[in-house]
């Protein structure tokens, strides 16, 4: 940006630049002593009117003038004085015009106020640089939720009522907003008197900020592990970075979706997750309702993620960027998702920008899974396993989000690891941990128990305050949550002994050739059906009253019309291998399942059940010996 | 409060006393004659100034003083005069200030404008004292929602967008509101200047006035019966105790949650109360939305309160808390819930403040719920029986709450009776009744089909329209009504006919040895499933047909994998006598159930089913006969 | 309306006519020349001043006057001068009283401004006549949706919060408003100043003209069909006739709820009808909410219009027309709909102001169906079959209400096609002319297979954005289209040949008598339940794989518990007379049914599964063979 100029004498300090005004500057841009370069806009008696920009003009007085003029001539001047009453003098600059020199644009300073600094300026006009993260095309204004270093704010344009204002805008673009924040109904918005995307250098320079202030802001807060444990410290690092892309997408606002196991250990997981996410996101976001309408727990149905799910969840995320202007959202799976049967549905979503997180403990399929995710923590990836549950995990998860959770949750490693009956090392630390909360182990047990009994009853709904009494977070009557979990708990045990009443007498027993005990027991015709407890658990049940009884090796067989749920403390019995024998050996049965060593379901078509089972059988009578194994390990209930 | 002075002449009437008025006074709050505490608050050449609270300040004219004085000091003067521009003028008081005398505190005498007197009050400040019912948090204001003696209105105070006003103020506060009464959006609201907490003895004489106040606006109208039946006479005091409980509750701005039986009586008991509880709620409420957020109608799924329900209420009264900061609400149970398979319902909700009320009049174990109720109407109760049906009471109820309803109401009492297939000897008299509303048995008899019928279709929506319809409730088009129910009560029929045209030629017949006669149908191999009629009515209108057919004893068993439905008449079963002997002849048998001497269900686990049925129809060919019984009472349609 | 006075001397065009203006006209309405009724109402030195109507007056100067008057008196006067200042001058008329002469009224001329103008008089008061087609109440002001010749725009008149404004005016009534048309958050309304219900004849004339607008707009657009097809020209006539029928039900506010056959041929039918209703309801209604509130599209539950969805859109009905104040909607059925089975789901519907149009071509009942529609398509009533797919008669239908929509389009029929395996001749010109979009066979194939698939897993959910998504109407990324389509397309075949390998190896085969081959597949036994593909599905790969396998006539039965689904090729079945004669044939067998000739599904009681299927298949030994039969046409996938 040269001009074909050259100044005849140096001034003091910018001999060879001449400064040329951005329409929007003011004369709080202008310097005194600089020269900037004029538009004569009119002549009179006394002198020419110059424009240096739509907002500032003046007069250059005749005394100071030579040589004749025309209207739309240049000159560069510089400012003489300014007037009482706000009028500006001019006066030709000490340049040689016939020299060479630069001209310099200069941009308005604008003076950005941070999205954290609005409540102090509510019904002054401020201006603001950040992303846009949500454009939202209401009947009347279009809605920008636009984030910068700070936090994320709803800002109002009317261009006509239904009209999308600024349609040249949208998600992803860097906005400077001239406005004024004003309290609305239900939020803090700001009231938009001019927006401009801004573009090339400009652009770049700011996103650039905002992301590393964001980038800066995402960082996980460092907060000591509530116990010593060696284990844990193998797998803080990669939940550090989940604790960092979960800020992030709160910063940028995009939508979270949470899907996880809905037994005790995914509750434990997923409800501290869901209340730090709720929490943070209040502190970044101005609009109150952003909580509510940027977190959403679900259970899951089933033990992995259904096609059923992920195209609901697809459906919701459409409608949501349709009817709300909202980003595609990040898939957060919790106790759930690392195996090779969560692909079909990661497959379906990674046709759309919809980011995908699990943390989960359950045997992993690491080579089918680790493309598709943009984030995996799971013990078995670090020599670890079912033992350092996905609730103590995402305690600590949480915490990292929001520290200030911590007083809440020092139970809930607790309850998860019970839950999943966990044998870690840790157990004892965090039973300990609870007990300085008011928890002993028989409280812990009833809220496991609890828990699960309600989740039951709950079915599909995510029973956000119950369960979060039932957890006592956030929850303010010690004494009635401890009657509370006590009366469940009981009930729980109360139906699960009428349960296994009925069933126990028609279980079957078998010695196999390997000495290990079989139970066999037709939980279709031998136990209540469409009741507390589901077919998986009451399966569990007995197979934990058969350890007890024997303290042998033990395999527990509850099967249905196509389905069997199996057990194992004590045999090796690879169940995915058992799957993939089966499967062949058996045409048209239509064997399929899923599980790891000692612990696992079966599907079959129901005309081949006996056929599936007894050939089911025949190989667990051939399988390995190891005591070592047990099947505490978290199974589906349904 | 005694201040170290004393006078030493004495004064009119008040020769010990002083009085102080409290900062918020105005001149209103003095009297000419009396002596008031004043501070000297400034000094001129014609006397002094003088305040006595923030707003009453005046001239002590230097004619009338005596001494010298500093600003600062106090005096006790009287009123002289007030001058015609408003301005006061005082004079020392005639009380010698070196005796003592007691100060005693004037409090600003408010006018409170009751909740009745707002609309007249529109855009004028006006002075409200009430109990807090309900405190929503929106993101801009807080609603506080106060009772006073007249009603219930919604006070709106703004601390900063989304920021808990008056966070020391919560749900029972009595508390003292000035404000200015608005029209808003949705509903005539208090725009809040000021609020404070009454405290010690004021918020007590203020509670108990308000208490008072609507202790006896809760009093139920005193209405007569429908018509003139004595035994009716012995339940009406209590249903009387349950009126006033229900309209306290809705002046005390407490949500109810209605759960009734979803057959014909349990409609017609519930819809009459869930709209006079509306329309009261309209007269008590200044926020239009209250009646649709007080009172929900939800249809039980089961013949008793499910753990699944309680759970799920639970979790929405827990929701409703912490979003809109309801108080809990009070459950109301209708034609159900009076037997021992609700406790463990009742005793999950007992652990919070949710008070219980029951009509029913299906056979109560009023040891088993009493403790857990907060009132129990039941015609057992008082000798009784399920003849009195809950429709005939609520019918009754409805009109104690609102008695305008009476007209449309008439008709109700007979559909409930015809429903119910009650004997008794009041239903000559609800026929009657209806006739005079142009309700013949025909139509009535349609009614209480097409209820039934389009219950079943509705499954677990309330369907509060069409179901208001068909009951002629608030309804427009009498012509329409007779057509509407005749149509579906005829569909109704129609599938029943399809229904048992399969399934009478699979009925096996039985001479039992007690003379009755018994048929078994197996209605999960020879009825359609999913469909209208469910296998509970499907056995009742075997069992009718065979009743009618034979003229003898019947007992009717319909029997599917895991479950029977019994029906007798003329023999005396004792249901639950024979489910704890089958529970314990037969192990493994998973039996429970419940019903009386002739109706009632049972359930087991599918391989027993054989064992079972042959043990159960032993026990009924020893069971007496006793022809005087019959098993018209409601059963169980699922 | 005569007066007994008459003029001696004739005026100059109505010697025996005397106007009287009514109270709201203006001096507009005043024309020079014309003598007018006008009532003395002051009486001054310098004459009498007269009221014509509320807002014209004058003065009478006395020197034209003759006589004595007395305030009250009646004159008959012309308009003499309009002074400067505004203020008129009258002189008597030149009639002679003592005649007689007729009085006619004079309405105010209102200028009225259609509701396609408003936009262009925000903040001006303007007069509006139109029809009310619904009054919604809220408990602010009162909202009348009102239709003029142009369009529909929300009213709001507030009386007093909550209370109903105008309660003579309901929908249906002709009215006039005057008011000033705001923007308001969500919508452009109008602020009502004043309502008035014409009557009689202007109401009659308004109603006529609105009426005549209304016809004339509802007139479809002539779009040239997509492609040359002279089977389709005989269906062309009866199509507009719905599309007339659908443009003037948004034109009259009404709402409309679509139910469509769920599966790829419905989806293709039912969402380009719902685009097309909501862009033009979008165009046609200045709330901006309209198009989400007056359209809603259901899949079906069934093949057929169940009870149980006529049950609740009936509640929704009712219930929406006392909550939002809404007329009764039209009911649109796609792609289902024609048949006998329909029939008490229509009738129930009869009993209320709600219209049902069908567009079908499945083999239909007309004359059961046809006193019950008020329109119905169907290619069988024009001597053509199901080959003219729904989704390709109601693409046609989409631009003749919406033809902008064209473009969107062009590539569905084909798809339609596809769905339903339609052997039209036409299919090759849509095949081209999907091709010309970049759909080649393959492409469109994957998009049939992946809509069948994705609806199965929403269930009941209408899924509009993912189904948009897979069909790309209105969507943005075309690789991502062809890749996702392609992606489930592949899910769903796997899924099937997974399904179909349990179940090949348990197919029963049979040489039938008349040559055909019967095959027979347990579905329940030995195909996966609750899972893709369903059983009619299932059946219908497995049919059509033996088609391809043998080359001959082929007859699949799959059968359940108590269903079987039946699909032949080359074989004529006629299954409804097959169902009669087994309903006949086999006592308590429960037998109910409905199809075609080659199509169709049988249910029974499952005690008697055998004997129905072996009367069945006796049946089909004895059927005619006839090779042109195909079984393409589309069946039930439940």
């Amino acid at each position: 940006m040269t001009a074909e100029s050259a100044g005849d004498t140096g001034t003091d300090d910018g001999d060879s630049v001449v400064y040329d005004l951005d329409p929007d500057c003011t004369t709080d841009d202008l310097e005194r002593g600089q020269p900037y370069l004029a538009e004569i806009n009119g002549i009179v008696d006394y002198g020419v009117f110059v424009d240096l920009s739509d907002d500032v003009s003046g007069l250059v007085h005749e005394s100071v003038l030579e040589g004749t003029f025309r209207v739309g001539d240049e000159l560069v001047v510089e400012l003489e004085a300014v007037r009482d009453n706000g009028d500006l003098a001019f006066e030709p600059a000490e340049i040689d015009v016939d020299d060479e020199y630069d001209v310099e644009s200069i941009s308005h300073e604008y003076s950005l106020t941070g999205t954290n600094r609005l409540k102090s300026n509510v019904g002054d006009q401020i201006h603001l640089e950040g992303e846009v993260v949500q454009v939202k095309q209401t009947a009347g204004p279009t809605i920008f939720h636009i984030a910068d270093e700070h936090g994320v704010v709803p800002c109002a344009a009317f261009e006509e009522a239904g009209v999308r204002a600024y349609p040249g805008t949208d998600v992803g673009d860097v906005v400077r907003v001239t406005g004024t924040p004003e309290h609305r109904e239900e939020t803090l918005q700001i009231e938009v008197d001019g927006l401009s995307t801004l573009e090339g250098e400009t652009a770049e320079e700011a996103r650039e900020r905002i992301q590393q202030a964001i980038d800066e802001r995402a960082e996980p807060h460092d907060v000591e592990p509530l116990i010593d444990w060696p284990a844990f410290e193998k797998l803080r690092p990669s939940l550090r970075e989940v604790a960092k892309l979960l800020r992030r997408t709160v910063l940028e606002g995009r939508p979270i979706r949470v899907r996880h196991h809905a037994d005790g250990d995914g509750m434990c997981a997923a409800v501290p997750v869901q209340i730090a996410l709720e929490r943070f996101i209040e502190e970044v976001h101005e609009d109150d309702h952003a909580p509510r309408h940027l977190v959403r727990r679900l259970p899951a149905k089933a033990p992995f993620y259904e096609m059923e799910d992920a195209t609901r969840d697809l459906n919701f995320a459409l409608e949501d960027r349709e009817k709300h202007g909202q980003q595609l959202p990040l898939l957060l799976m919790l106790d759930n998702g690392s195996t090779e049967e969560d692909v079909p549905a990661y497959e379906t979503l990674a046709h759309y920008d919809i980011p995908i997180a699990v943390v989960d403990h359950h045997h992993p399929d690491p080579d089918a899974v680790e493309d598709l995710l943009d984030a995996h923590v799971n013990p078995y990836l670090h020599d670890e396993d079912y033992r350092i549950t996905t609730g103590m995990l995402c305690v600590e998860l949480a915490r990292m989000i929001y520290p200030d959770l911590t007083d809440e949750l020092r139970h809930v490693p607790a309850v998860a690891g019970l839950s999943d009956r966990s044998k870690a090392d840790a157990m004892d630390d965090y039973l300990e941990l609870a007990a300085e909360e008011g928890f002993d182990e028989e409280r812990l047990q009833d809220v496991s128990e609890a828990l699960d009994y309600a989740a039951f009853w709950l079915r599909y709904n995510s029973g956000d305050q119950l369960i979060q009494e039932l957890l006592r977070i956030d929850a303010d009557d010690d004494e009635r949550h401890e009657e509370l979990v006590a009366f469940l708990a009981e009930r729980s045990r109360e139906e699960v002994d009428d349960q296994l009443e009925a069933a126990m007498a028609h279980l079957e027993h078998e010695d196999l050739d390997n000495g290990a005990h079989l139970y066999r027991i037709d939980v279709e015709n031998y136990a209540h059906r469409f009741t507390y407890p589901a077919p998986g658990k009451t399966t569990g049940e007995i197979h934990d009253r058969k350890i007890e009884d024997t303290g042998d090796p033990v395999i527990t067989v509850g099967y249905g019309p196509d389905f069997a749920v199996l057990r194992s403390d004590g045999v090796r019995l690879d169940i995915p291998r058992m799957v993939s024998e089966l499967e062949e050996e058996i045409p048209g049965g239509g064997v399929s399942g899923g599980g790891h060593l000692v612990v696992g379901s079966i599907k079959f078509v129901k005309g081949k059940r006996e056929e599936v089972i007894d050939a089911l059988v025949e190989k667990m009578a051939d399988a390995e010996i190891d005591e070592a194994l047990s099947s505490a390990a978290p199974i589906d209930d349904d």
